[in-house]
């Protein structure tokens, strides 16, 4: 019998189900200095440990969306090996700070099944949580996928869809034990703008941008020990749709962040991910920019020293943001898109 | 006088001689996680120190073959500046686990010589060896390379071919201290297949494949201070034989290696390597599979946590495996195969 | 109003005005670990903890250079954002060894300003310090760069321009406490040639040679967070004079400096940069290679274990430096030189 992993295959997948992952992963300096190579982020607060230390924190903690990709990479074998679609993200909340030396680990549950109508896949809603080694939870969030059926006799199991949230509430969010940014240095970090100085409508062009090489989408996807074959083997990916290697979803949502410090340098923390779609793929060559619109300020309570911001971030490939380039009237994107996030920061009041 | 080192050539090489090299290194975290980035590895033992503190060890080991490749990277300057071909490996032993914060250096002794018949080259046998800074053993290992002679006129010495083991005893193998396979969690590991689950001639197709960019090779044998010259300058290369530059055999070792996890995933830690081939040149581009052969199953004495697997691990380049590609009936190799290893792992009982 | 940096033209800057930068940064073992992997750099004293023991230091500091790169990353935002030109570099002095965990943050000042003829751009002057996390310099120099005017109407300032040494006297060179090279061990070192081995006027070709790739300098630069648009993003610099994004010089110095080790092992610490100039632009495809020469031979009073070389190291792209390409009788450099860099090492005596 064949040693290798088949997957999961849709009629593999049963409501309340528990997934525990493999590959408990020890993160390091190491890991966030690859990180910062990788996308040049510059937010202050994941970049130094005296600023950490000013604002509560023991130390620098890892980016948030680099403890995401670990996370995540790890429900890859068991979830997404036999998918078709990653449908999307939801009610996506980030807890204890990740620092070097935590190890994380991964489970899910299915949540959700239904049968697509053509009897040949299903949709496959989990909700996946990462852990540090006291048990601490640093990620919870759900994702759906379109996953084949092994057998397209196989018979539909009774179809349950999770309700989500269009955005994580305010009273979710999780600020960090000890974070205060009373002392909040913002020439430190680079940029003058507090959370007063948004308003919600406003939108920001984060001017510069990125072009993606194979290499680094190949590193950056393998350092979070994610091994979906389309972003690895050209041998097949030269027959396939695009000729090319598909770069990691991950690894585009990484570049708009960073390159979204100028304009927003001081959302330093991100609280939640509530919803994303990758509307496009990307591939090596590609220039990635990006565009924000503030979607809501939330007050947190008792809180005077942050407020948080829900963020719609927009990247495109291969064309400026100057004019915001969005969905059309049709409700279809501009061609040029490839990412619309929506998330929550914590940012200095 | 040129201050640059000319390297040895096949005269300057005598029996018995010393050969210490230089740069000693400290390896880590940050070249695990590089490591990682590289390769993709997933093996819990060296991914998580929780994992490798619940069999014993005091925290998670550096990938065997990074140390391999630091190791052997020191010998370059000193053995192989003037080789025309890197000829074999033997007797290869995997000794005290490698840990972050170690400082590694090497030491050869010249173990065997031979001039070729035409007189202008010869072969040379070394046997190098790899310490920590407390003088422990991390790596023993020969190899053998064919070296330029610098006068075609100068004597050939009496030859001496060292006696080679066709694979490390079981008795040879070093079990590191405290490492204790008794609870081994194989859900963690990512494979459910323990040693007794493998048989002697039991072929496995690793099926998932990764192609080699320029950026890669280079900066992973850099990592290793390996700088010999047909890696990194494309200026001479493209007037060269293959008009690129070759990919450090070594990268295929490590690629190969990560790739079997699937199909392996419990093969947390290599004991010996008994020999291997580099049977054609790698070059960026190309896109490397892997399947593997079960060549022996070794009990160890006083052990009933673990035990050893005698694998052979055949890599090709542009070519899937599901039909093992090996050699022909005329003993040559299938054009696609690039490395033929030969190699012991430890695995769970 | 929107909130990305716009970076200061020519008028916003006023002679004696203070810039403190932001983003401040925890250097560590990932970052040392990236640069090995970038250069291959194999200096013993940055190599390995436990030759920078034997020397009087309590751990291997990191590269100089990364050093360098990381202080320098931290003055674009707000000196060279709207830069033509980066002109020159003078009075670097290397101070406290730069350590993982250490973070290093740059405050700059300017010291001359002079607006050019044309009337729409001129010309600043600054002086950037680079301090750790106590406060100690690690690193003070001068650079000077042509800034556009905003408002080509606005008056020019009175002109002003600093007196600059040719090269960092004997007396201002910093040996970092505790260094000490009585125990130098040459053999681990990896050359055998000492400071008193070296004649003023020597040169030295230093052979090897390694080609840039597009991965390789993008990574490097963002390591330094250095996030000048034209090193990343093709789908401008495809318009643009060179149709091709440009290497950042660090980049191409850090190459220099790596294989100055073949004929310069020992010179294991740099002191100071007296001068330099990138006087042609690099690009992913070039291949680089050094030649040196000894400018002069420095006693450093008081030290009979260690002393100074000052060097001058020309890199050129796609051609060996076998016969030393220089400025020819014209004054104008061989169009193959890329970089004439002027320093100042240590070396055992």
């Amino acid at each position: 019998m064949s040693k290798t992993n088949p997957g999961n295959y849709f009629e593999d997948f049963a409501l309340g189900q528990k997934l525990p992952h493999a590959t408990p992963r020890t993160v390091t300096e190491g890991d966030q200095a690859l990180y910062t190579a990788l996308y040049g982020s510059r937010f202050a607060l994941q970049s130094s440990d005296e600023f950490a230390r000013s604002l509560g924190l023991p130390r620098a903690p890892l980016d948030d969306l680099l403890a995401f990709h670990v996370v995540f990479g790890k429900t890859v074998p068991d979830v997404s090996l036999n998918a078709i679609a990653n449908l999307g993200y939801a009610n996506c909340v980030f807890g204890a700070p990740v620092y070097p030396g935590d190890t994380l680990s991964t489970e899910s549950v299915v949540i959700g099944l239904k049968e697509n109508s053509n009897g040949k896949t299903g949709v496959v809603y989990v909700n996946s949580t990462g852990v540090n080694q006291r048990g601490e939870t640093v990620l919870d969030y759900v994702r759906w996928v379109m996953v084949r059926k092994r057998d397209e006799a196989s018979p539909a199991p009774s179809a349950s869809v999770p309700e989500l949230p269009k955005a994580v509430a305010a009273s979710d969010l999780l600020i960090p034990e000890g974070l205060d940014f009373a002392k909040f240095d913002t020439m430190l970090a680079g940029a003058p703008h507090r959370w007063g100085d948004y308003e919600v409508g406003e939108k920001v062009d984060h001017v510069d941008a990125m072009t993606i090489e194979e290499a680094e989408h190949q590193m950056a996807t393998r350092l979070y020990q994610n091994t979906a074959k389309v972003h690895f083997n050209q041998h097949v990916e030269k027959e396939g749709r695009f000729g090319r290697r598909i770069v990691y979803g991950g690894h585009v949502i990484s570049l708009a962040r960073a390159l979204t410090f100028n304009g927003l340098g001081n959302a330093v923390k991100i609280a939640a991910i509530n919803g994303g779609a990758h509307t496009a793929p990307s591939f090596a060559g590609d220039t990635i920019y990006v565009w924000s619109e503030v979607l809501d300020k939330v007050e947190l309570p008792g809180r005077s020293d942050l407020g948080a911001l829900r963020l719609r971030s927009i990247a495109t490939k291969d064309r400026a943001c100057a004019d915001f380039p969005d969905r059309g009237e049709d409700g279809r994107f501009d061609p040029a898109v490839v990412l619309d996030l929506d998330y929550t920061i914590f940012m200095p009041r």
